[in-house]
């Protein structure tokens, strides 16, 4: 392999036309040959990583601002080198500092992992490079990428005209959902619209209402009750007033579940007030919404299926690369009502027979984002998703039992799907494990031992955690959503997080 | 390799706790061996591919209802299958019957091509798939992408201060530019706020200010002189009756150049109107702005350095596949405003020193773009791809002379960076190829013959043309942008035209 295919005076589109190659600097393709070999090389690195992951440490050197002045380059090179010589210190250091997202020890913020098959999707799909925006330049390809939407939406129950978006994660699907609620029920209006939503919702809907144009003094942060779910009360509450002060309540935005703590909303009881007071109940499932693809489990998402839209996200419990979100929408008709465009350059749009992405959603370039579920799907078919994702629940479940015994851990929630939160505490004589509510001295000692705690677990290099602050509290969180998360994962995060707190409690 | 990993019972990472990991559905992994075995088919299905489309008729079979509705699957597959299986009929059938985009013959719409060091640029970012959201998290590989914003910025002649943010494509950078404005002048009287953009603009700018809060209602068309370009006379009285009526005009959206014929705003005179009126000037560079990384060229884009914001698309300036636009914003610090945002489970954003994506952007999870940008530079350098863009220049410059000369073509625009339009007429005796207005009985005969004209080049196969309708009349387009377009392929794109226009004029 070569970076300079010029070097090869044989080759090139006009060779035949006395062009001299050797010095045809425009001329930027490789030959077949080459690519064969460049892509032998890289898979080769790609594939010894995927092997190295397995055993690297769960958080690499990421105290890297010396090395991100020493890479930094003011200016592109001018000359091209070999894509092995450049890629060497980019597999050799770069992407070794970072939080290890691939590996099996990772159950900090939301993980997923990235499957191979759906890595190879992307080879094909930009390999291939043809345009998948409208159906009409690639109906067959395009036609995948509409299996899959309904597919994700059979597995939420949402009914047959239903339809949906791929997104590039679930900012931008939560974004979509506000614009499809806002268009529908505000029109002109929209400086009227208020927006409710819990002080648990993840910032990406607060920073979407705003590009929405739904501003920062017509969004509601609805209080939460003890175990982090939207209160009902003050939800209704803050309707009322704003009807009262003349405003135009629209739309509830609610969580399943929460990334602090995995809370999930109570989504019938939002449906019900929803509809009865011509609301549009948008849930942000980004994190849970895929447990919902398990029949067993669908009891923690009673009301999933009835809200009016949802965001989920298949770079997290379809354990995809990032990079694949999911919008639904109930009524599909709303979807194409917001984003239907047309254009004197443009083919004529699809019949409602078939999907055409670009009627449903704010991009018309974009990756190939079907194929990247759709492949996965075929490789390894529906059930072993199933299975994954309800062993990561029952692991959840086990390892949350096992935390909640190590002394000085106080279980803050249980895990409603696969993700639970706990801090720790001093234990005091006669006090217990359930310790009573803490004096605002202890609070500050508890957040101090808790982030310690994390920190601890992490430098024991098996097992990443990463906490959050909740009203003051900062909460130690484990979520198991790794696709390599197994049980062997969730001895070592047990045995670590008993470990740094034993430490923690016999030092001081 | 095998669809079904379980099938090797020796592994599987808690295979050492006694787990039966024949039956051990959940494991969604693949060995090291499998991987490359999967990665290796794919990769020489991939080069076949590559190597075939040097030669693949321009547009495949994309009348595929029929094929449509045999491939889609209700539900997914319950068990998996061989990747190379499940690959072969998208190979062999799915992926040709599209508009062949990575072809040396693709002058439709705005080409790009793909080039094959980012395709594997994804394989590499999705293959160690770490979280590139925010800088905390994989430091040095979010410095790449800060290299490639700094480097873009540089080609732009934007001033140290810009910052930008790598996109899905010219779409989502148009509307992040819109938010940005709005933010900036607007404030809470977002419904007071218009939008100004010529009759020639890309629709999806209309379809972001829709979505960013700017109603219909608040965006004004601008009319276009002769050469299409918007008129400044136009655009200071529109903004001036807007004022009038208490409204406060924040934006002008320029083209550079449009899709339709490739037009450049007058830059200057906007610049100049902006900046004494006090309106925000972003410029639609998704075409054309790459072209300014010549410097030769620069002149044509006389003014785009002085915007407030620019779009630019990597997909097809730079050639890279579908999937990579970019934003620039000459004060950095709008852009921050505008997305800045932080949440107790976030670990703290990066000091100014370094590049956090998530703070300039909409989008937390999504997947790692810069490397797109990044690697091909790496391994072809700069100048190459200045000699690639400068190339496509004078090819389109002589191809429109060619052109130009075939009897019956009236040109309508000329290339004034790749793309040029013309329509077929029939030549009357002493009218010469200069023709009078068309009546509109003729218009009708023109536009039936310009959209024959597209239909018989794409019929020999050899170059797929796209054209547009502008006020009534069906231009025919050629646009020079795909880096495998070469002179040979201008030569066929002159015969062809040629011998279909004759076709034409001689039958009926």
């Amino acid at each position: 392999m070569n970076g300079d295919p010029s070097s090869d005076p044989s080759r090139g589109v006009d060779g035949g036309l006395g062009v001299d190659t050797a010095s045809d600097l425009a001329d930027l393709d490789h030959t077949p040959e080459q690519m064969a070999a460049m892509g032998r090389a890289v898979l080769d690195m790609v594939v010894a990583h995927q092997k190295e992951v397995m055993h690297a440490p769960c958080r690499g050197g990421v105290q890297a601002d010396d090395v991100c002045r020493a890479i930094r380059q003011p200016l592109p090179p001018e000359q091209g080198r070999e894509i092995e010589e450049v890629l060497r210190p980019l597999f050799d250091d770069w992407v070794k500092r970072s939080f290890t997202t691939p590996g099996p020890g990772y159950m900090a913020f939301v993980p997923g992992g990235g499957l191979f098959s759906s890595v190879l999707a992307s080879l094909v799909g930009e390999g291939t490079n043809r345009f998948t925006g409208i159906f009409a330049a690639a109906p067959a390809l395009v036609q995948l990428e509409g299996d899959v939407l309904d597919w994700l939406a059979g597995w939420m129950q949402y009914p047959a005209e239903a339809r949906g978006l791929l997104t590039t994660g679930g900012s931008m699907a939560n974004f979509s959902a506000i614009v499809v609620a806002r268009e529908t029920l505000l029109g002109q209006q929209l400086r009227d619209g208020v927006l409710y939503t819990s002080t648990q919702v993840h910032h990406c809907v607060t920073k979407s209402a705003r590009m929405a144009g739904i501003l920062a003094d017509r969004v509601r942060m609805v209080p939460v009750d003890a175990h982090y779910r939207m209160r009902m009360d003050a939800l209704a509450e803050a309707i009322a007033a704003d009807r009262a002060a003349g405003l135009k309540p629209f739309l509830v935005v609610s969580s399943a579940g929460t990334t602090n703590t995995g809370a999930v909303d109570p989504l019938p009881a939002i449906n019900t007030l929803c509809h009865e007071q011509g609301l549009w109940h948008h849930c942000d499932g980004a994190y849970g919404a895929m447990f919902h693809m398990v029949p067993e489990l669908r009891g923690v998402l009673d009301g999933l299926s009835q809200t009016d839209s949802l965001t989920l996200d298949p770079h997290k419990g379809m354990f995809l690369p990032y990079g694949t979100g999911a919008l639904l929408v109930r009524d599909g008709a709303r979807l194409k009502a917001a984003h239907g465009a047309s254009a004197g350059y443009l083919p004529d749009a699809a019949d409602e027979e078939f999907y055409d992405p670009a009627q449903y959603g704010p991009e018309l370039s974009r990756d190939y984002r079907g194929l990247k579920v759709w492949l996965p799907l075929q490789v390894l078919g529906a059930a072993r998703f199933r299975a994954a994702v309800h062993e990561k629940y029952l692991l959840a479940q086990e390892c949350a039992e096992a935390v909640s015994r190590i002394p000085g851990v106080v279980m803050d929630t249980w895990p409603e799907l696969s993700l639970f939160s706990f801090h720790l505490t001093r234990p005091r004589a006669g006090a217990g494990a359930e310790a009573p509510a803490a004096e605002p001295a202890d609070l500050a000692e508890e957040n101090r031992l808790t982030r310690a705690l994390m920190e601890g677990v992490i430098r024991r290099g098996r097992v990443m955690l990463s906490g959050c602050e909740v009203d003051g509290r900062f909460l130690g969180r484990v979520c198991i959503l790794c696709f390599r998360s197994r049980r062997a994962q969730m001895e070592a995060c047990v045995e670590d997080l008993a470990s740094a707190a034993a430490e923690l409690l016999a030092g001081a």
